[in-house]
């Protein structure tokens, strides 16, 4: 292992930018000078910034670098796939503890670079720094979409019907597996007994959504090669819950959505059971999904339904009638969405 | 004061972001969706970032969280004026310890907003976190500048003259004389003695210099008034020493710059002397000066000689004569410039 204190900050940056071509047409000058330099002529800019912190975000003991990196990125190009643009550069700032060694960046970078290869992203700027502490990744993205064609959570009108991408609750699922075998490896260490290794088979796709989610372009894609645009979308980072709620707030609309209709993996709801944890709890709340939430009118239902992976899961209706959640089944019960968990609620005069 | 989690994230975040206008008529969206939207159809894009970590860039024992807030938009609105762009929006991520209260963030907004409105600046986005440990600021700034008009590092001449804005070595009197009355400070409270409240009459330039720094706008509306556009420029953060290598490494020069022209505040050297140091190392090392340096034609001597607060230091020269200080009076030694220092130069046959 390499200390960084070897190479300086300089040397450090040198190692982990050089040599890397930018490949966006939109990208004048990368890394190297006070700014970068971009070109837009021709459509808006789209702008996200996200900060991890050690210990808040991201727990180093079962965190690969290249993963974290790779998260790092992939966290922000789903914010701009959200306002259905497209991600075009990223800068980096990246503050690290004393443990930290050059092996570690390296890693860290590797795992950005592959995100920033399949989503046709440059690196352009960043900043590197010492932390007395934990370490702290801070990246900021920047993308375009065609003038005027961005897609905001204010757009969402009351008849307009709710979809989502992929399935909800695995990357929660992951946490809690990913906590629960850490503190057993803990336990045994500190008993001095030679800890094995946790064994994930049959939970590869918690930890793979817990560690290294995709943003979902595909999706985005697949929209607009249908000509279907979003009246409003946001992407799901803290649980379906709370960006409901977001939609809901901005638009001033209510919505309904169908607890049957969530997309639910089956090695989320094992692990669910398991845990003795409600699978809906965790959908609704759980986090750190990265699929997209997104409004299209009516007309479109048949269309938005056929395509693949979208699952429409309810309606929006008028902002007096509130945000429910109906539940399984006949005569199923109905539950005000809170932005953590939900009660229940009045049933409306409306909806028997 | 008030304990932040009495807010909340979303509540700390609205009452930090809400009822505040954006003015850039290119802040299409600003705070409160996935990404802000900026529209720049007619000019090139910069883009900068800038991490300050607690305990490595700032110290909140004499950083008042108001000062911390302005310094660390007029870092990242210097970079953009190095490049000879406007700054026009900044997103803002911040990690907060336990110890931050509500009333901390709001000191620290009420700098950023100040140095903002007086550099007609929106605030568009942003994250807002906590910290298991220290407080981390992470800034990206946002500018324009008419396409093709960037003003890089890259671009200086083996005849161009070296011009710097103000005066150096400042901040770094004032960091040093903040160090030593904070450890006296501590000394007399450890030893169960009223601290007495460090009088800085007579300095008030250095530790103004250190905790308020102003980014030049003034310079690069001052040139592009006078039609002189720099053939490279960069922003001293790290102190002349290095940016001057950076210049001339990226532009394959060298430079020859006189200590006599170096422009320094009598309250500089005045603390200087009381300290024992050189001030040309300080000024020279020193730091966190935020002024600009840059290049132009030798045709343009006189024109920007004349201009307000800038300064000739001297010279750009072939790449093979090395980057050389030349000491005072006559007969003057001549040192090497390095990053950190500078060493005996050999005498180049031609500069006797």
């Amino acid at each position: 292992m390499t200390e960084i204190s070897e190479l300086g900050e300089f040397g450090l940056i040198r190692r982990l930018t050089e040599g890397h071509e930018t490949v966006q047409s939109s990208t004048r000058l990368g890394v190297g000078d006070d700014c970068a330099v971009l070109s837009y002529p021709d459509s808006d800019i789209v702008v996200t910034t996200d900060m991890l912190m050690e210990g808040i975000h991201f727990d180093l003991q079962y965190t690969p670098m290249k993963h974290l990196g790779y998260k790092s990125a992939m966290v922000n190009f789903s914010d701009i796939y959200a306002m259905n643009g497209r991600p075009r550069q990223l800068t980096v700032s990246i503050a690290i503890g004393r443990r930290a060694t050059v092996e570690m960046m390296d890693d860290f970078y590797a795992g950005l670079r592959l995100a920033c290869s399949r989503h046709g992203v440059d690196i352009v700027g960043g900043d590197t720094t010492s932390s007395l502490t934990g370490m702290a990744v801070s990246l900021t993205c920047i993308g375009n979409v065609a003038t005027g064609e961005a897609v905001r959570r204010d757009g969402a009108k009351e008849t307009d019907i709710i979809c989502v991408s992929g399935d909800l609750g695995a990357a929660y699922m992951g946490l809690r597996l990913m906590e629960r075998e850490k503190e057993i490896f803990n336990r045994q260490r500190e008993e001095g007994m030679e800890a094995a290794q946790p064994d994930f088979a049959g939970r590869e796709y918690l930890v793979e959504r817990l560690l290294k989610p995709e943003a979902r372009r595909d999706i985005v894609e697949r929209l607009a090669e249908a000509g279907i645009r979003p009246t409003s979308m946001i992407d799901i980072s803290d649980g379906l819950s709370s960006e409901l709620l977001h939609l809901c707030t901005q638009s001033h609309t209510g919505c309904r959505i169908y607890e049957e209709r969530i997309p639910i993996d089956y090695q989320t709801a094992a692990a669910a059971e398991e845990f003795n944890l409600n699978v809906t709890t965790c959908a609704m709340n759980g986090g750190e999904d990265y699929e997209l939430l997104f409004t299209v009118p009516l007309s479109e239902h048949d269309r938005v339904a056929a395509l693949d992976d979208v699952h429409v899961v309810g309606h929006m209706q008028r902002e007096a009638l509130g945000c429910v959640l109906v539940g399984r089944g006949d005569g199923a019960e109905e539950f005000e969405i809170k932005a953590q968990g939900w009660n229940h609620a009045e049933k409306s005069g409306t909806e028997a």
